[in-house]
């Protein structure tokens, strides 16, 4: 009997996917990293059904590829040649929500947009919010750490993590944390396996936070800079004034000029940057006049501030058409760095001149709010993979956000895309000691071997 | 030769205390834990002199006990025998202070309060503020995660901590973090180390956010209810309002008794419990008068709304008043349960329960908006330690904890005093990875033995 035939028989077959045309589509996430031939795909339904898919791994040494909606942007859960792929997507209750104590107890499926609208009817929210919010889950942001536009204010997917119910590779069952705000029993584990990639085991269980929901709609503004410098300045002035944005985006010319061409925005010729802020503070209107006058003092040439939920939408559908107008126009790496966002103007100048150096075009967005650039490199539609020259740009591109002291990586996460460049940021001993630590969860090896670390 | 003289040796004279009297002021914390015979204590001025203590610890077997401030409340920098204890609270240098990028690098012995101080000077604040935030060292709050009053808006010293340099039991250096924003480049080291009580490695600096500082003194308001139950469903609708209160406490009748019997306040003989709240946004006064509508509207007796920086002096001197109020009436043991917030109620009533069946005189305080309770035992001032009526009540009083989905310490940890409760809440699993983990970074067993896990 083939090992993934005794899987069958443990799970029936319904659960276990053998068809290689079906493997393959579990077994791609939204990178171009092209799969291995994993050996089929589990698609559970309960925490019985991990643990016996973790048991017969660890019994027929069989490396496990967890995998939540498959919109990761680094590889995380590219399926690998011998695998077995465990997808959590169909573990989708909301199992508890309660408003009393400001927490939802969820299983790891659920997508992150359907949980923050069942906390809307309760007056909370669900605050991380990758750009992917709509297809991703929960399961998933937690395994990258996911960020969002709204982390500049609310923080991160761990800054929402109070207690987690993890399968380990043995297939025992972990529970981390807690249901209440604060705790300080023992480790961090909750914060540990908060973006581990599903290297340390499987979330099949999460308490988060809720959040009060703002009780207005947000008051946006945009702003159009001559030069990123100004730009960069205003977004600091910002910050350092205690306006608090809850959305604070800049769109580089590339990324203007790509969308102008799709839709034709009037995009003026000596616009360089823009930027969008929001407040969904209950003096929110006040906040974002005053970040308007900021932006006025610091060069913006152009300044204008939404009066209605319409001109918001307008304003920030022009955010949300970024990726799309670069799709249009070639194949895109989608990169990930942060640094100190002092420095956010400096890190984008590099960019560009990164670009003209290897003659690729990269167009530009960034949490700017937070130091957090994603330089969108675009190539061949045709290319099965970025041509060395996006390879020689993005090295430099890493390796300047590392000279600036920022990070490979801010919100997408390492998985297979990063890992050549980790050493360079995590140094020896911290290499070493986070080999130590994954060989403490996963002495086998069988936990999504090859990404993360 | 004996060990100690080595150390002398390579740390000179001045650093290494080794006069009993001297040694036995820095064993003790702030319980009643009577310390044993350490060794020494090393005073340490540098990175370099934690290096050579720890490699000095390692191949002399000696147990390390690292100390900031001695202000803690678990136990956890008692000084054992045997042991060498490691006094961080010289390395006091706030070596950076970026408003640009809103953090800062300190060394481990910066004083709370001093490091706030700093960051006012640029209108930005540094959160965490446990009690004793006057006397605490960033170094011993990192240590145990502390909270305080100001957590239940800005989280407690966890979500300010971005980055550590740690010198680990073999005496290498080991950086974790980073100084932006976001980032997950591999596992959460930062988070692992703080709230580990010196078992894992020693902090000697840290890479803190800070953030806006408000602009306007706080609103602040208090009010009284007869019945424990109301103020708990008022703490309850305040927080389900999306008030954010910067601060929401709540004082028992047994407290204010104490502090009526000290300074006379005039408290009424159907006083049950009184919350104090403020609000530090921009709308702070809007808010607490709709906090205190809340309260109105849950059955308070009596509500304030300070309309000066000396009333809201007045309301918070209050608080301040509580432990030492308590003081007076006899020696203290500070627990500090959590406990999901909307069962507040249920674990004041539980508190005064077991006061009752055990004869035993109980005070409480609590962080309400994160449902953190301090219930201060209070004994004869001639005891040496709590007599065994205490304890039983305690142990009532952390099952019930448990028993509500609760934690057995919010914000000081586990130290010495809370381990023999730590299995019923950690269960096997965890207790076991818990100890794995430690293995990894401290395979001797020198760093801070017998405490936290």
């Amino acid at each position: 009997m083939r090992p993934i035939d005794a899987l069958v028989n443990s799970l029936s077959e319904a659960r276990v996917v053998t068809d290689p045309d079906v493997i393959d589509s579990y077994a791609r996430d939204r990178t171009f990293v092209e799969p291995g031939k994993p050996l089929g795909v589990v698609l559970a339904t309960s925490r019985d059904d991990v643990v016996t898919t973790m048991k017969w791994a660890g019994e027929h040494r069989v490396p496990v590829v967890p995998r939540g909606g498959g919109t990761g942007l680094a590889g995380a859960s590219i399926g690998t040649d011998g695998s077995i792929i465990l997808s959590l997507h169909k573990m989708t209750a909301i199992k508890e929500l309660s408003p009393a104590d400001g927490i939802a107890v969820v299983e790891p499926g659920v997508i992150t947009a359907d949980l923050d609208k069942a906390a809307r009817k309760h007056g909370l929210m669900y605050a991380p919010d990758p750009s992917s919010y709509e297809i991703s889950t929960i399961g998933g942001n937690l395994a990258t750490n996911a960020g969002g536009l709204r982390c500049v204010k609310y923080g991160v997917t761990r800054d929402s993590a109070l207690g987690l119910e993890v399968v380990l590779a043995d297939g025992r069952i972990l529970d981390t944390g807690r249901r209440t705000m604060k705790g300080v029993t023992g480790y961090d584990l909750t914060g540990l396996f908060v973006g581990s990639e599903g290297t340390l085991g499987v979330i099949t269980s999460a308490t988060v936070r809720l959040r009060p929901a703002p009780t207005a709609p947000p008051a946006t503004f945009a702003a159009e800079f001559g030069s990123l410098r100004d730009a960069g300045a205003a977004v600091s002035a910002i910050m350092a004034a205690g306006c608090q944005p809850s959305l604070m985006e800049l769109l580089d010319r590339a990324t203007l000029a790509a969308i102008d061409e799709w839709r034709n925005i009037g995009l003026e010729s000596t616009t360089q940057a823009m930027l969008i802020g929001q407040s969904d503070a209950s003096d929110g209107q006040a906040m974002v006049e005053k970040m308007e006058r900021i932006c006025a003092e610091n060069g913006a040439s152009f300044v204008a501030v939404s009066s209605s939920p319409e001109e918001t939408e307008e304003l920030i559908g022009l955010r949300r058409l970024a990726y799309g107008a670069k799709e249009r126009q070639g194949a895109c790496l989608v990169e990930d760095v942060c640094v100190p966002r002092s420095l956010l103007p400096d890190m984008i100048t590099a960019i560009e001149a990164a670009a003209v150096r290897h003659g690729v075009r990269i167009a530009t967005v960034a949490h700017a709010g937070d130091g957090n650039v994603h330089p969108v490199f675009i190539f061949d539609h045709g290319a099965v993979e970025p041509p060395p020259e996006v390879w020689a740009a993005a090295d430099e591109v890493f390796k300047h956000a590392l000279k600036l002291g920022g990070t490979l990586t801010g919100e997408h996460g390492v998985g297979l895309l990063k890992r050549r460049w980790l050493a360079l940021e995590a140094g020896p001993v911290a290499s070493e000691v986070q080999r130590s630590i994954k060989a403490v969860f996963d002495p086998l090896g069988i936990l999504n071997p090859g990404k993360a670390i």
